[in-house]
């Protein structure tokens, strides 16, 4: 494959960015990179992509990709309770941009940095913007956590807040473009005064949601303290009836939701109820963890993780997710593609 | 990231079709895959990308797409004398086509099988078409074949022939595109008879020489047979004067090559010399290794490998490489940017 030359020096440019490990036997400027696994672990693996235009908008905060690139896959890590080690990167550009590439490279080392995490190959070519990281992490095989272990009378929890992703994206879908994907009336329900609404967001809202779309926080360290506590994981990429369902489906089992357990952030609980809630259980992008606790465990995870984590429901032997509010009783939820949630 | 369902549901289609290896703890299907590595051995990584209008044309055939796109990254294990274990594959496709779908599958799956390799993970968006496939292997750290080893005295060999995919592609380059790339005049150096010609190739010779660009053989087998015996290797993707290149400066050593004993196939020794030996020092994507061996186990890897290889010339400690034939009489090679080669 013949890479003009200024690609290949790309490669020296990431090269001593991030942190340097001892099991890196070979690093990058090999055919392969050499690396030493622990043996009494085993590798946990996940590859991700995002291109320009699907997965983040061409007026993109470069450095904010950077960061985010290597975050959804560190963000699997975290689903598995696996420690970081190492990361490969493919890099697909138009061109040979150096302002963009010192930009989207500290972007990805400082956040490399943070989780001890070595970018130890890559391949660099031309064509279409299109990112794919590899993370490599450890586990011990007995304590991973997995999508297909909840039992029924299991507590769900989900860490941090979500829907803070799914707002911001809805605000830039309308502010920036004018695709079709944004939901007819969000934005007035997100951002405006009136009879419907209950609240209005400033511009330090706004710059809040933006960070936690664009620079979101895996859970790294949550998930190894759930090591041998969860009786499954998976982070929340598609949403949180859409990851909460793949842990039910792979375990054979049903869940009852506590709408009024969801944990909204401050600012998602300014704008009206009904639209936060939706966002909460339907967008993705917020990266956080959802995981199952058998009733036993649940007080010594609570005592772990403090206020980190919230207990939003319970795994039943139904077949898929009813939700509830007051005490239990159900509720119904029309319009927000609920019916692909059932099994 | 929102993915829609039918990308989603690509995974399983691809789950089924690759050895079922007892050393994958957990494949597809969950946040991770749990790979279990051999104490005694290094994991070997690389990973990389084709992009369509690049590194294929539009009208490629698929199932050959699916065959390459593997074999490029088994060539990189092969060139580390590494034996092939897993693969990730992170597919961007335009939209779902099943038939597209089946036979990209197919070409990926034969090659898969032959070597063992199962594919665990993988991450399926909608984009231009962009294929990056990471793999993976194993080795005995103090046996791998890196590039830095090379020794003054030690002889050069390269596997099978050199240039036929190079001839492949300036042919595909006149007849499918009116793309600049193609040099002039070797369309009909390449083809056809007259005065400055010696042979034409035919639709079998073509044929030929289009099998070795779309299905090229990753060296998996020769690779491990050079563990403890090659001093330095590469696979040769690039250009054999490039690739060498690489092996002289990681291990600061300079090389003399016998123009007159480059591998040339049958097909390729039908062309006009000059243009045969341009295409055989500086095309790419041939897929074979490039290796040097002490002169005390020259023999014994001529033995072992009998046929398979063909020494080429001596490393020195000149810097850059010089090209010689007729027992040793100097060669300037102009005009195929020998220049660029000199250190």
């Amino acid at each position: 494959m013949t890479t003009p030359s200024e690609f290949s020096l790309i490669q020296h440019y990431f090269e001593q960015l991030t942190p340097q490990r001892d099991d890196v036997k070979l690093g990058i400027g090999d055919d392969c990179a050499l690396l030493q696994c622990p043996s009494d672990h085993v590798l946990a693996v996940s590859i991700d992509t995002l291109v320009e235009g699907v997965h983040f908008f061409a007026n993109v905060d470069v450095k904010s990709l950077g960061h985010k690139s290597l975050a959804v896959g560190l963000s699997d890590l975290a689903a598995m309770g696996a420690k970081p080690a190492w990361f490969t990167l493919a890099l697909t550009l138009p061109k040979v941009d150096e302002n963009w590439l010192a930009d989207f490279s500290q972007g990805l080392a400082e956040l490399a940095n943070e989780h001890g995490i070595q970018l130890v190959g890559g391949d660099t070519t031309r064509g279409p913007l299109t990112i794919s990281i590899q993370v490599h992490g450890f586990v011990k095989s007995k304590l991973a956590l997995r999508r297909d272990g909840a039992k029924v009378a299991d507590h769900i929890y989900v860490t941090g807040t979500v829907g803070d992703a799914g707002a911001a994206l809805q605000l830039k879908l309308q502010k920036d473009t004018d695709r079709p994907e944004l939901v007819e009336g969000w934005f007035d329900k997100l951002t405006m005064n009136g009879k419907k609404q209950t609240a209005s967001l400033n511009n330090l809202d706004i710059d809040y949601l933006e960070q936690r779309l664009q620079q979101p926080t895996p859970r790294v360290e949550i998930g190894q303290k759930l090591q041998g506590l969860a009786s499954s994981a998976i982070d929340i990429s598609d949403g949180l009836l859409a990851d909460l369902k793949h842990i039910l489906d792979k375990s054979h089992v049903g869940a009852e939701l506590d709408l009024e357990k969801l944990p909204l952030s401050p600012v998602l609980m300014k704008i009206e109820n009904e639209t936060a809630r939706r966002l909460a259980l339907t967008s993705g992008d917020d990266y956080e963890l959802c995981f199952t606790i058998s009733p036993d465990n649940s007080i010594k995870v609570e005592q772990l993780l403090a206020e980190q984590c919230q207990c939003i429901g319970v795994i039943n032997n139904e077949s898929g997710i009813i939700t509830t509010q007051q005490h239990g009783k159900r509720v119904e939820l029309k319009g927000i593609g609920y019916d692909h949630f059932t099994v």
